[in-house]
């Protein structure tokens, strides 16, 4: 695999940092403003929690567009491309997300494959600011381990 | 003091119950939607963590109205009415919000002093989804012990 092209996002896909004001009280965790580029439409805002070892995958969107950022704990975070002509397509990332470390805002266009666990010693929360109210219409999922592409997932190791 | 005007909240503050939909991998939780009779406008969606023992204290806003949620751990929510012509002015409210037993979602109107504390034995996390992105100059702050009211924080007793 070209160790470039690894770099490079999904098409559609941006990573942004997010800042952490942190004092002895806790931290201030920026997620997503009104004037940010990202920013399209406000549809609906929630939080999924991850136990320790726990997996959640895999879901596509039709419509959706994701704005996630994860205050607690590390997850994995894993996007596959089967977007037709899409230029990634075919195509895997994995990204290591949360805090303190890798904290920072991942956009998620429609027709995306993606799946998430947590991988650190405690629970995790990950937070999505999506552009539409949440539509089971538009998405559909399949098993962890019946996926659009064959991933190991830790608790499985 | 009355004891039912006691549970009638501060004029313009709404609590509304929200949903936690648990199973064994961690909590989908609820938290505002563009359909919702409580949103008005996106302006920005942070984080405030609040470490055990700690006081966020105190802060009056003069334009912005918050959404607040609780999604890990518990805190107090102390709320003052200081506004003129309230019909609710000079009072006091205090809510403990949090999980799993009291996951809600708050609308605080502008112009109502706030502050909390974690009560909780580990790290609690306040989300706030705003009607305007943040602006230092439409908000004032005082140290906890030096607020509007006294108020006895966990940590001084």
């Amino acid at each position: 695999m070209d160790p470039v092209n690894e770099l490079q996002p999904l098409d559609g896909v941006v990573l942004q940092e997010l800042k952490q004001l942190t004092d002895s009280r806790g931290a201030v965790l920026h997620m997503l403003r009104c004037d940010s580029e990202l920013f399209s439409e406000f549809g609906e805002v929630y939080f999924s929690e991850v136990n320790p070892g726990a997996v959640k995958a895999w879901k596509r969107h039709t419509k959706m567009t994701q704005h996630i950022a994860v205050p607690v704990g590390k997850i994995r975070l894993v996007l596959y491309d089967d977007r037709e002509n899409s230029p990634t397509r075919k195509e895997l990332r994995e990204y290591e997300v949360g805090r303190p470390s890798a904290y920072m805002l991942i956009r998620i266009p429609p027709g995306l494959w993606y799946g998430f666990e947590n991988i650190g010693p405690s629970m995790a929360l990950l937070a999505n600011c999506a552009d539409l109210p949440h539509d089971p219409a538009e998405s559909e999922s399949v098993a962890s381990n019946e996926g659009p592409i064959k991933v190991q997932w830790l608790s499985e190791s």
